[in-house]
């Protein structure tokens, strides 16, 4: 299918307004669905259930494949194309946007192994195992297979943002998985779960594998409804894996693929990882679009004016505006540290500030909802309008992956590092 | 019903600890009800009902009456009573606890008349109606009768927190009311609704009067049902009045009765509204304290340390506890303010502290439900827990009357102002 | 000298407004100083150099012996006639009131003693040792002697506040001191300076003593002068110690009496510590109050109204007044919980509490002077205007002891691991 | 004098990291000047005086022709050198970049002549001598002249920046100057002062004019020194100006020119005015190095680890790191919008950015400072070191041209008034 690209500017704009041409074809096709996105959202919202239509009308228009490149039969995207999209979707329903940036991801599984045979960290009987694991995930992501990522399970570690402890067994002809996986989008709505899964008896991070899973494979159910504050139609229950059986060549089980995998990421660990904060991004953009809308529209009784000029609501939308192009700034600099070429930034970089612009963007993004709500008042304060309803999806923001807080933190530590491996090198020169 | 004192801290004490034995006796009463406030809560947030059972269980414990002389019956609390019953509500079920006090604030609309009598503020003839009025409130509410305070509209003035459109029209034997009352707690729940009304041809405060209208008059209705983003359990949908006749000894119409009223109110207009900021406290105490030992009693996997000792979660904690005792602070000063003998502080001082310590309150418990929240995590980031619960109720403390940005906005005029005369009195001096 | 108590509030009563009759008579005296101090504060900062008429200024007021009891020759005031004091002289003269304040310190090194004596912590033998010491101490401040107060040293330790390097070595008839102590009011300036020391060979706190040096001993010398950016009128240049001796009878040697004073000291672990953050307070409220006056009668060329009535101003004024009251509120609750009888705080909550009272009252007094610096714009921006004074003199609250950051971190702790040892008994008790 | 181009990266490069070659030649030049504007920055603070060394230092760079075209004798550069150039200048004076700053803005009232000519708002015979006023300006600077921007008067107007009443009187030959000109740098020190006065007898902003008034011209005089807090260094005591003569072909008094300029503008009003901003941009830049290289080279005497590792410096450091690359993003932004082509926002959506930017780099880069203060402690709170001469410097962004506050207030009556417009728009549209 292919989109009509319109002349005016596209809703991905707002984010990226240095689109080339064929970002802007690709960005056309995302502006296609956004009417049906928007128009199932609430309903989605309140059905805690992703609009089951949605993985047609996304696959008919392309966008499965968006980030797959071309000479595998995808749309050719990068990770600028899937911020804007996630963005753009963020604008008309929050929920498929994530569960659609998640999908996205699975991506990542099959660039970043290539990436990795290509800067020669895979021994030479290892690269074709891996290349056919790759070529397999992006071939079917271009054909339309939704491939759900599951990584995230609900042990906390105090070291790791994400403790693995899904195990697989070594079976005949394969492998058997047992475990749990949380928060993940598209559960029984996706083609293929995505599997992260540790082999029995390793104890590194070496011993990290991959997995496609059948979401109708033997031994796979749903974890128990999760009832999500917001993000609610993003069907993220989560997956129970009970002796589900795997063929071997459905799986990535190189010994330390995963960990060269991420050596080759740019920027944030599963790659792509920026384009989740567009979602909210979006979510954010849309609510002050229509906060200020309202408010410019709605006048008081006695004066005629309208409300948005009273002084509170100045204040309000002042700081709201500060804060939305806040979220903008962050996203669109590390968008481009990600993606230029050459690197402006070494990866330490690049990683330090992703950990602090992954919770000013989502914190921002917050602070744009709690001013819609403050500037909209009791009457708009309800559970699936739109103010409601953006409050708690942007909340999720403050908790997926991790709050700010933890992201500065985290920063600190390698900047201070950092510094310290400096001073010991100006220490050694001075000898 | 008397209660069994109990030597240990009451609730209430957290928030005011110098309570007088009599206090603590009334407090004792409102700490036996708290366990099935808190039994109910959650299901009172997901049918979006206020439970039924708990009119007859507040009237059983003598609460309806907590702030009604002894010598019209009640339990002769003060707003200190208030302020600590409404906070230990608000730790179990802050929608009751938001109800309680909507209820408690019809007691002023007796308690002001009588004190603008003994001020002298109505002609002799008046004063006979004006007391007749204020006893029957006090003697009903006393007796046990939940009189839910109707005031708000949905109608926006630029210059006043609330416009007045229901409309008092003479008829014979009394008056027919019409007109939409919005949020108004209790909807559908109360025996009587104390419902603000304009005489029909007034046009300034002169002309506004009270009715008492039975819940089940006819002529009245609910609204279409709101769906709150939070405090769904207190019945707030709001009232319809359409030619609903009122006999005239329901009636207080004595011209400028209002306005008389208001002046004998020592803070807040409507009297007694600071201790709907105890709701928030109350529930902000309370999602702190469940944050706190959830943290403290989960471990990481790996450390087996507690979460709660993780870098991040330190500065979250720290962060909560400096906005959880913010919030306490301005709450017991206020309360201190209007309550202390002598004055400490001129009305108008005591006017504009409030209209600043509403928002720092408010806002302040709302900061802790999002450290709460953000350092949950996403698997307590659910619509119905605690943590999700907690910040949908406390979101509505941003809106309820007015954000923090008006308020300071308020003050701050009042306060130039007041400069201003100061001013315009020195210069005077020195000619 | 008898202090005319005028019936017009005085400055203190701003902070506490519930003064005894006693505690107003004390507060008079203090009061009667404001002037020549309020003459002397630009002055002072300029020349960097403590008014040296101002020791017998206070002296002859009665005040070095504020915090003395009466069957000492003092006052007999507490904690909350300092914290007024501190805060009225900060409304003046911050520097005077700063070093004001740490004479009065010096007075917990004879009052906890002797709390420690009515304990029963220390042995019979030593007893008559540690009363002389504490009564000498006592005796001299009421007499009329400035004791200047000499803990901080520049070393840092991770774990302690202050880590203590000076040292005293036994000699013939007393001791020989060593050492150098870096931040410590009034050098040069008080009569008497009293040096805590480790006793050589000793390496735990048990080992830590006192000393009273006279200012002028032979080997007591200033540190370089010190250009603090503010509180420059303070002489806080630190002193050295160069084989100092000190008479046995001039010294508190007894093993772990420093450790027996803190066990007695109800808050903060100097005692009295509160009173400092009252003199940033009250430098903060005559900023304000400058500030608002200034705002107030200056106008703007074309309208004529009041600078002050500016949204901008508006804003800033609605700012200023909200950070200004909740740093009294934090100052005024640590107070309470210090002095009242019975205590309502455990004395772990009481120190906890202070580690955030701390950083908010001084955060908040220093939010105070941004908020008048922006809003009295350029012409105001000066390094000896009010203005600018105010800002330099505030800042020093933010890194005095330790900034609001630390403290927060220190009260998490804390309460962290109160909730674990809570969550240890509660186990303990369900076996 | 022709620069080395370094291959490393320059420091400009820290804030434009897109230079062109054209670019990196310029900012060499302003490299080179570095080490003796850091090196004179302390004593030039401390004695309140630029250092008359630097203009010829920066004429001998060719620096003062930095913006006027190659055409003119200039070096051709942008807004973009500019910024880059004042940002490095600020890390190591921030003084001086200021004042050189001023100076470049002259050039701007030589270019938007220019292009207003281009634009055909001048009839034709008013464009030789507006063309003839905009090339001296530009030769003059590219020749090597001083030339220091004099606008702000001390008026204070509700509705404009800067309120004008300079007079110019017509005479004999030309124009009397009268009036007083505040804050402007490198009074006493450039060549030449670029005076902004009003017609006398004009009432609106057609009336403005602009002359051109040696340094030693007869009647012109320093205001008293003005002792700032801040950018101490920058000789910004303003000037008083009695009965100076300015002949006629040294003034531009076309009618309207002054407005005709503005429309020319794209952003900020005076052209050029986001410069200003990263002085203070480069100043925190610098600040924050500054502390994270003696954090992590200073160490606990306890346990040897830095001191940047601990707690309380881990989340300053966060917070810093977040603050200064706010800062950037922002003014990166704004340089953006202003230069690029086409262009990607309208002159509006500019302008309201523009006033929000202001105000938060401004702000951010403060922030830094007071985290830097807070993370350096008591010892390095002084007067003249780095931290307290930072502090006070950027205290001095808070207030040029306007506050934070206000910026966002003038950014949402902006954005307010375009929707309702817009609402305007699409109303007559449904008719």
């Amino acid at each position: 299918m292919t989109a009509h690209v319109p002349t005016a500017r596209l809703t991905g704009e707002r984010l990226l307004d240095d689109m080339t041409p064929a970002e802007r074809e690709r960005a056309a096709r995302v502006e296609q669905v956004l009417p049906a996105l928007r128009a199932a959202a609430a309903q989605a919202d309140a059905d805690k259930a992703f609009p089951v239509g949605h993985v047609e009308l996304l696959r008919e228009a392309g966008l499965l494949g968006l980030v797959v490149p071309e000479e595998y039969g995808g749309l050719g995207g990068t990770l600028r194309d899937l911020a804007a999209a996630t963005f753009a979707m963020g604008t008309a329903c929050p929920s498929t946007a994530l569960a659609f940036f998640f999908h996205n991801t699975s991506a990542s599984r099959g660039l970043l192994p290539l990436e990795a045979i290509d800067s020669g960290l895979f021994a030479a009987d290892e690269e074709p195992v891996v290349k056919a694991f790759a070529d397999k995930i992006l071939q079917r992501m271009a054909a339309g297979v939704w491939m759900a990522n599951f990584a995230s399970e609900s042990v906390k570690s105090s070291s790791a943002n994400i403790a693995i402890a899904t195990t697989a067994t070594p079976a005949e002809g394969g492998w058997v998985l047992n475990g749990e996986k949380s928060f993940g989008c598209a559960t029984g709505v996706a083609d293929t779960y995505l599997v992260t899964a540790r082999i029995e008896g390793t104890t590194t991070a070496d011993g990290l594998a991959l997995f496609l899973v059948p979401r109708s494979a033997p031994g796979v159910s749903a974890r128990p409804a999760w009832d999500g504050l917001g993000m609610r139609g993003s069907a993220n229950d989560g997956c129970r894996l009970t002796d589900v059986f795997v063929p071997a060549d459905e799986a990535l089980t190189v010994p330390g693929a995963f960990v060269k995998m991420l050596q080759c990421s740019r920027g944030s660990f599963v790659g792509n990882q920026l384009a989740i904060t567009a979602v909210y991004v979006g979510c954010a953009q849309n609510l002050y679009d229509d906060t200020l809308a309202r408010l410019t529209g709605k006048t008081f009784a006695d004066t005629g004016r309208p409300i948005a000029e009273s002084p509170m609501h100045q204040v309000i939308i002042g700081d709201m505006t500060e804060r939305l192009e806040t979220a903008h700034l962050w996203l669109r600099r590390q968008l481009l540290l990600e993606t230029c070429e050459p690197p402006i930034a070494t990866k330490s970089e690049v990683y330090a500030q992703w950990r602090i612009a992954k919770g000013s963007i989502c914190q921002a993004a917050f602070d744009v909802a709690v001013g819609a709500f403050k500037a909209s008042g009791t009457s708009a304060a309800t559970m699936n309008g739109i103010v409601g309803r953006g409050l708690r999806d942007l909340a999720m923001g403050l908790v997926m992956t991790f709050p700010p807080e933890r992201g500065r933190l985290e920063a600190a530590s390698v900047i201070t590092a950092n510094r310290a491996n400096e001073l010991f090198a100006n220490q050694a020169v001075t000898r």
